[in-house]
């Protein structure tokens, strides 16, 4: 029988605050103590690979959005990947990779449920479920094929571009024969997004003119708009949108930290140019997945699409990595390595 | 041979400036000369009622929108209906009823190209055709049905829901089973919502604080949102928005007069409540006139829509009582009766 000394240590954060503003390390509680062990029914679970998300910052809000609010003491939510330590489920066995909602934390019980076995795929190490696939890979792919249906020739605007569903969704455009622009927050993820991905061009929003670079660059108008941050981005979009226009509403990273105001004086184009605004979360659309993912593990093998993993390590840096997202400090798909 | 002093006096309003606030004579110049006459293919048409729309401000804008921006010295561009009074052309005959953009005059000629005649329909006046059939019926049939999708149970709002196409959707969603709420901006126009039209609920945006009400009235939130004004009261409703709204993006009046700047607190529920917002010109959307119409009809006779039409007399006041649509002055659908 093992004791209470060999058994392993659990780490986790669990949520104390809704505040606005940064994350702060205060909005949690760091918690170690004696890692579960899997009862009947169960398994225990080892978190290998954490993904930090922009929604973390809508989890943490006060009110009930497309997922239940946080409440104060439960273990902070997040999407991750981990091995099978030891299972009592027909359904998993020690050395499974699975990935689902498994928290802020080392270790985890579970009765399986919303668990999903990860296949091996030749040639795709572990993180590319994090960097092209899963909720990243199917967002972009849903997002600019099934609401902003860019067509060949079409003039496609991505904003945070240079960030993990932003660039897969920049680089899908290019595949789909679209002239393709892109925003990010510093010149070299411009370089990045230019040299690296094959963006026909790139804005610095934070040391270019927005309004007057978008109207050069798109000097046919604009007719997708994948918008991943809101404020000022759109609004200078919605001056530039063509008839029927689409603009895909994946995020607004602009509007989660703050008690933010949006302002604009082109919204009359939503009307007059008969455009298309479609809010979307992928965890609605599980159907259209495997399809995005044979496109995007084939494009990626073919070496159409490139994607970058941004690794921190350990899960105690969680909280202070995660707020890279809202500065712009990360480089590509942001994940923690937990174990 | 007819001699110059007996031909028939045209009266017209022309184009003159691009403006912003409220439009004013003198963005117009009054025309007086002499009535054209129909050539070798073409038809002399009467004006007999003309239609005044809060699209008219679109049109005087400086730029293009969903049709070319006014020129200066054109006819001021108008929805009407005529009679024929002379034809050399096979499709027409005299005393035929014609609709098209006859333009903000009494006289005019055409090639026969854009006019549609216009059916006798048992029961119906012609001013039916501008209260409840036109771009009227089919903006709020197409808007309501096509984009809202609303179905039995579903809250729906409605802005300038005294107007002439906010009646009548908001009508039609009554025969769809939805509860029913509609802001206007008089005590006596929200009592005609509720009690002549059938609206469970009506805000006087002027006299009452709008989200607070938007709230008591509509309990389970909105599911659809048709929207004639945008600026705060687009604002108010996605605060309130149901996941996987429909906001109808039919006009924003608001915005018209004005080089007017939306704020908004709630824009990101767009994307955390999956929302669709879709502009729309009925215009695009011919092919669902009939059906749309053959409903209305119906439902009319059968007692179950109303609608109202407001004549004002004499072209000469059409400037004047344009803007009564920004003022909020007009009751029902507001037309000039030319002739």
């Amino acid at each position: 029988m093992q004791s209470e000394q060999d058994q392993p240590k659990n780490l986790k954060w669990t949520f104390r605050n809704h505040s606005v503003g940064m994350i702060a390390e205060n909005d949690f509680q760091w918690v170690e103590e004696k890692a579960p062990d899997a009862g009947a029914g169960e398994v225990l679970i080892r978190n290998v690979y954490l993904s930090l998300d922009p929604t973390n910052r809508v989890w943490m809000g006060e009110k009930d959005t497309y997922m239940p609010a946080l409440k104060r003491g439960e273990v902070m939510r997040g999407l991750a990947i981990g091995v099978v330590e030891k299972s009592n489920h027909p359904g998993f066995k020690p050395g499974d990779w699975v990935q689902g909602l498994l928290g802020w934390q080392k270790y985890l019980v579970s009765n399986g449920e919303g668990l999903i076995a990860l296949p091996q795929i030749a040639g795709l190490p572990l993180e590319a479920h994090f960097g092209l696939l899963g909720h990243i890979g199917l967002t972009a792919h849903y997002g600019l094929l099934q609401i902003g249906k860019a067509k060949p020739g079409e003039t496609v605007v991505v904003s945070a571009a240079a960030g993990a569903v932003g660039s897969l969704t920049g680089q899908i455009a290019k595949i789909q024969g679209c002239r393709v622009i892109g925003t990010a927050g510093s010149d070299e993820k411009c370089r990045y997004l230019t040299q690296e991905l094959g963006f026909d061009g790139a804005i610095n929003y934070r040391t270019e003119p927005l309004p007057e670079r978008l109207r050069e660059l798109c000097p046919r108008g604009i007719d997708v708009y994948f918008d991943n941050v809101g404020g000022a981005t759109l609004d200078a979009v919605l001056d530039l949108i063509n008839d029927f226009g689409r603009i895909v509403a994946c995020g607004m990273i602009s509007a989660y930290n703050q008690d933010d105001v949006f302002t604009s004086r082109h919204m009359v184009n939503i009307v007059t140019r008969r455009v298309l605004m479609q809010g979307f979360v992928c965890l609605d659309h599980p159907e259209f997945a495997p399809q995005a993912y044979q496109d995007l593990i084939r494009w990626h093998l073919e070496g159409k699409i490139k994607y970058r993993v941004d690794v921190v390590e350990g899960l105690e840096n969680a909280v202070t990595a995660v707020n890279r997202l809202f500065t712009g400090a990360n480089q590509g798909k942001l994940v923690v390595k937990v174990s």
